[in-house]
């Protein structure tokens, strides 16, 4: 019996990414639909938990994709508002692969050092991998402030964060070089989740800081997020501060992924979301 | 060399269900187009019958999916009026699984009674799945009455029916309690094909009626279309009568589907329509 | 490793053909994905380098279709500006068939006699067929003609071929009877590139033509372009003269199109457009 994968896009056109690592990660045939929201899901839902019989129903799974996290988040709720008894199949959020690489990320950076009790700030965090960052750098025990370029929208981000998982953000406003260097007053961990190309740090900000120890930026286009550090760099040792970039993250996420998409064929009730996700992550690195 | 279906929808967003099925059917690879109509198939049919040599074209298929009967039938028609000469691969229509559910129902309905004789009644029976069940009904040599909520609806079926499939289908308005009750006078068969969460007949109408014998519903959603009756229920006994509801007739009709789709796959000029799956469904059940 | 397939179709649903020719060419998955063009592909295109470890990107492939040459060139030309260093995979550009088609007609005119310095017309020349025809029979050492109803268009898609691919070519105005006969003169080689059912040619006008040897026209459908050939002919003799016809032709373009996409997943740095593919087309004939 073949392993199906459904991939629910909510942009029109449906991810290359995704489909490449859920084949590498198990599934038989993936089949991605675009466009899909959660007034359209029903037939759709339906039509992967009616098909098979029970003890087959683990080998189909909805994966949930797209650029939008609030549409893909409202998505996947709908997707298991349709699921009654054993009529269920495992279900992934990864919104532009939110999930899978702010795990990636803050595993890494646990790894480097225990993050409980430090400072962590997410610069750009209202995006789908900075707000889950946020949350699982929460969750690893770290103080976490989270900017914005505007203020309302960091605190709308710290709020449903707060909201979904339970966990206390920071927001603050950081729109130049003056109110960034005052976000990073006193911390000891920097995520940059911002959109590519965007520079986030300036190299003299991060280099002679004097609280600052591991930084992780996520992109992998230059100008980099963070500049003078590299995209490849893991666990890299520069100006007495440990950094990693985009493609040092992207290795693990890979993996992770792949590991992720494995998982859900495992039974019919698997449901993959940020603490599902970090969990894996977790114990793929052995860090619990 | 790969068993390849391609699934034209006519809906915008392709099946999932069908998707399932097909690969569960023996499709080694399931491609499903959205959007698809009579007026803009004719490349893709051609890619499909130009691309194989004459005795690998059996390893191509078609099948129409989709919401719209009416849309289906003329793609269907469309897809066949490009064939020629050798150059065909097997086509099977089956809207919203019109034809696969039908053909399940009446089997098993004909499996708990021969229904040779009797007065069968579909109710709501001018969507997809009971213009089909009313046509087999009919070739099963019961008399049919098809009903709708209007009168000029369960006419244009009854109509459409008996020029495409050669049956005499008597069409009756039943919109409420009373003339659902004038509908069932006399019936001995009562077959529901309703809209998901539509009540058809209320309890006290079926469990005390004179001459009913066999109900089959084929809703799996609550409420279901005949109050009283459980969607797992497969020839259950229950005040007297033979109950079949949507779970009892789906496994049937899942069987049957698969079956199809591997039928598709023997021969590049089979016709899979309403009177070629009944024929199926009763080959597999053994009821001829 | 799965060999995965990523086919952008310019049309907003893709081909059908394309997509059994690429699994009869070894793709193990082949992903369709319609509406694609230059400025929305970035993170498809991502989404394929990024995804496989450097010694598996030859797993992954992109395949560049759809009826508009001019989309389908540009979205090729993007697609590789997207790629840097080792992050790249093989890429081939088909819009609706024109290279395979073209280099499948020209190698089969170059082995019935050779091109090199005979007088070469292709009919109805401005489609993506006819315009890579023309620049093949160039590069065989013909010189060319190519036709158009429009003096302005012919005149458009020879300085663009002449431009893309340094081929010389003449752009003729042929819109009738008359004006084809002298666009004949003087022809040893007329390849006819029109849309399916227009008449390009009518009987008399080449059974009985002074100079003409050798004539190969792609359609497929009634009426052919060339009337009084036989759309199986392959170097068939008719009026002292070697007729090839759509299906002639076409059987060698379905083995080239498997072969391009076999040598797709060789190397994660195959770039398969006109010249590349008319070379395989070469090779595959033992031609060179």
């Amino acid at each position: 019996m073949k392993k199906l994968l459904y991939h629910f896009d909510t942009d029109p056109i449906p991810s290359v990414f995704d489909s490449v690592v859920a084949y590498d990660g198990g599934a038989d045939q993936v089949t991605q639909l675009g466009g899909i929201h959660e007034n359209n899901c029903a037939s759709l839902v339906e039509g992967a938990i009616y098909t098979r019989a029970p003890k087959h129903k683990k080998n189909t799974a909805i994966f949930v994709g797209g650029s939008s996290l609030i549409s893909s988040q409202s998505l996947f709720e709908a997707i298991q508002s349709h699921f009654f008894q054993d009529f269920r199949v495992s279900v992934m959020l990864d919104s532009n692969g939110c999930n899978t690489t702010a795990a990636a990320g803050v595993t890494l950076l646990n790894q480097a050092g225990s993050l409980a009790g430090k400072i962590a700030v997410v610069l750009a965090g209202t995006g789908p991998v900075g707000q889950r960052a946020a949350v699982m750098l929460a969750q690893s025990g770290a103080q976490v402030r989270l900017t914005s370029r505007e203020m309302s929208r960091s605190k709308q981000a710290c709020e449903d964060m707060g909201k979904q998982f339970g966990v206390e953000l920071a927001p603050v406003e950081a729109r130049d070089h003056g109110s960034v260097q005052i976000a990073l007053e006193g911390a000891q961990v920097v995520f940059g989740a911002g959109k590519a190309g965007i520079r986030l740090l300036d190299a003299e900000q991060w280099q002679k800081h004097d609280s600052i120890e591991i930084l992780a930026d996520v992109s992998t286009a230059e100008p980099l997020g963070f500049e003078g550090i590299n995209m490849n760099d893991r666990n890299t040792e520069r100006f007495g501060k440990k950094v990693f970039g985009g493609l040092g993250i992207g290795a693990l996420k890979l993996k992770l992924h792949r590991a992720c998409i494995e998982r859900l064929f495992t039974s019919n009730d698997q449901v993959l979301d940020a603490d599902a996700i970090y969990k894996i992550a977790q114990q793929m690195t052995g860090s619990r």
